[in-house]
């Protein structure tokens, strides 16, 4: 059979007759090994959505629909055969559930690493970090999330780090790679009173000439071509109470309104540009085990999809790509007598419940436990569970641990409340390892296999961009 | 844009030229929404790994490799870029939540209908169920699985039934339909000495010309065109506990043996099969919380995909579909130190939790129940873990539910002390709500969108083979 990229780049049309007809079929029986036709990518968004579980991406979708009579922008794309899709190993060097660090340096430096580091492997090698080659290459480049702009999955595209702990490091690390955008929370990185170094890295950014903005509407209005923007001392607040306090609508953008800033902001950048995009707090709120949360950030996510997607359709020169770097608590509607019902009650939920718990205290009431519940769930929990939530706080009950509970707050308690009004239900309050959903759009997306390791993707954004500074094995 | 199937079915070669060209650019963008060459697919084998979460397909998959350095064959597909895959959504008319009546109903009768019916839909409405159709269109039919063969999945492509419950009802509307094959589990509904009414419905079948049997060997040897088999009282024994049991590998056929002799009964109709093969007990297991029963049936699952495949592949003129009709409990690898660890040991599990919590009574010592789990785990669980498991025999726990267990064992106990060696979590012991996993290999497989209602696939088998009996809404 005709190799089809030989052909095109080399066929006349004159000569070929049958031989192109073979082609064809082939292309028809096998659709997505065809080789791509020589159009390279100019641009990359990559899109994150940290700590995805399938059963987070069908309920987003279900609950959209439910409640818009619209579904996700990711599964529409599905739904209208514009995309190419994969199943993705993410394991890392030291474990076949990997932490987030190990994930996003996978894809990053084209190497497994152990978790915990930023592509640093075993021994101490540094693995370069790909969107230092894009800028390299001539590429301005930008990072937006919902968490820290020093945490693991933009720090994987930036940066080497032993730990992905030490994000203070991380943040001046940023100071002279020359990226163009940085938006997300982690102000605890970058401010001078909360830094254990005192450095005042605002001032550093600004003296290497970003704007430096802790407000969204200066980031609206922000015409510079370099930005920092840094919204929440740690991550952003939850969609989900961004969506029912103005306060916080006002002063911290959506992941959507980051993600259109970075691509303006970058647009016309004569040799393209890349973008990684994060849905951080999706993760977060499966550490959580906190469905109302999870859901509503998740279809904050879609709400970047489809920004992304309007920007690429076009444009027709960017390779969009959309993924997870693992599964998260693998949270799913559970069967059950009533529960579309159950389900359906999260279009009414007002707050997360990082809300809900953080203002609880030992001294409150029963009736406050359960006024407080039912004003951000719109449902009444017993008295008898109120009470077992206020002995938690009475220190009657083992503290809980978990990954971004700082403060040792009852989330899984209160999610096993829940599970009886929402039927959503979880297998930990950690990742999984389940091989994760991985779609593209735009040029060179029709060479994507239908499975992937998570190393490939490095050297895969390379050659869609004809950027050949390849990882080595 | 040119519509290719257009073009191939009405043009000339002479007059095409640019206009093919652009048709190949147009497959090169958007490979899967080409229409297919107008090979139709003379065969259908139709696999469903019940109640098959996302997780179960990886693990299965990691499993395999990480005991015998061979990835599944359902996933090879993939690396090879062998199959077309789709995101299917399986809701049924009552649920969010399918079971696997409704579920199987949606593609044997291309309609949603409450749970618990076979192609009886609102207001005892019954729609034809597909099997019934390619009998009448002259093709041979066959069912093949690991549960009872009067059970939902194969029984919603046979037959209408206002209860997936009528199982005595069941066997006998399968007596007239000319069925050649029918393989699996469910002697209650066809012995005399099991059923109910006290029918023999083993001579009502031989009097129709069947061969009758309950022997592997008897099976593997008859030479007739028509064979019921069926090898135990209801499903048949776990793949983990037939690996480790001579006396039930000698009595009963794997699921793969089953697949072959059926491809094999009916591989020389001249019009044509079609074949439903089911990993029944993938399900069973996922209710009963039991990790090493459901990767080793997903093991047997992807044994009777890879029989599927040979035949296929030869053939050239079969559709091959593999699919789940629901999650079940999503279970999934947990995040932790020693996941690595303790995931393999699953290698050497050898019995499942039935097998294990079968023959435990309460007067036991406490000895006997950690030398049993020993034998069937090769793990030692402490002295307080197996006390707490004879507790329950000595009913000083609630007793526990569970679809299909009838004794009311200690299955989630035991799983939630197997958690902290084997690392496998779930998120309840029933059904879940996620889109589940399609791939087809064969003609009209490049037909599949990436995204399918799963009542679409109905009308997708009979185009498939031109058996124009499509179902109306």
């Amino acid at each position: 059979m005709m190799n089809r990229r030989k052909f095109f780049k080399n066929g006349a049309l004159a000569t070929v007759g049958v031989g192109l007809l073979g082609a064809c079929n082939e292309v028809d029986q096998i659709s997505k090994t065809t080789e791509s036709s020589s159009k390279k990518a100019k641009n990359i968004i990559f899109l994150v959505s940290d700590g995805m579980s399938q059963g987070t991406l069908t309920m987003a979708d279900s609950l959209k629909q439910r409640m818009y009579g619209k579904a996700s922008v990711w599964l529409d794309l599905y739904r209208n055969n514009k995309v190419n899709r994969a199943l993705m190993d993410m394991a890392s060097a030291s474990s076949i559930v990997t932490d987030s660090a190990a994930a996003s340096s996978s894809w990053g430096g084209g190497h497994r690493i152990p978790n915990g580091g930023i592509n640093v492997g075993r021994g101490g090698v540094e693995h370069k970090p790909i969107w230092q080659k894009f800028l390299n290459a001539g590429k301005k480049a930008g990072i937006v999330t919902t968490v820290p702009i020093t945490h693991a999955t933009p720090a994987g595209f930036c940066v080497n780090s032993e730990s992905r702990n030490d994000q203070d490091g991380i943040a001046e690390k940023y100071l002279d790679l020359g990226l163009s955008v940085m938006l997300g929370g982690g102000q605890d990185y970058f401010d001078a009173n909360f830094r254990e170094d005192g450095k005042d890295m605002y001032q550093a950014f600004a003296n290497n000439g970003y704007t430096v903005t802790t407000e969204r509407d200066e980031m609206l209005a922000s015409a510079n071509n370099k930005i920092l923007g840094v919204f929440d001392k740690s991550g952003l607040a939850y969609t989900l109470d961004r969506n029912n306090e103005k306060e916080i609508e006002k002063q911290t953008p959506s992941l959507a309104e980051m993600t259109q800033k970075a691509i303006d902001v970058m647009k016309n950048s004569p040799e393209g540009f890349v973008l990684q995009v994060e849905g951080g707090k999706v993760d977060w709120a499966a550490h959580a085990n906190d469905a109302g949360a999870l859901i509503y950030d998740q279809m904050a996510f879609d709400d970047a999809v489809e920004v992304a997607m309007k920007f690429a359709e076009a444009d027709e020169e960017t390779l969009v790509i959309i993924t997870t770097d693992h599964g998260n608590a693998n949270p799913g509607i559970m069967y059950g007598k009533d529960v579309n019902e159950n389900f359906d009650r999260l279009q009414s939920f007002k707050h997360s419940n990082d809300w809900i718990l953080q203002e609880i205290t030992k001294n409150d009431s029963v009736e406050q436990v359960r006024e407080r519940i039912e004003y951000a769930n719109n449902y009444g929990i017993s008295k008898a569970q109120a009470q077992s939530i206020l002995d938690y706080y009475k220190g009657l009950e083992k503290p809980e641990e978990g990954v971004y509970n700082y403060k040792k707050l009852p989330f899984k308690l209160l999610s096993e409340i829940q599970q009886e009004y929402h039927s959503v239900g979880w297998i930990s309050t950690n990742h999984s390892g389940d091989f994760v959903e991985l779609a593209m759009y735009g040029p060179h997306s029709n060479q994507l296999n239908s499975f992937m390791r998570n190393t490939d993707l490095h050297n895969f954004m390379l050659k869609a961009t004809e950027v050949e500074d390849f990882a080595t094995y």
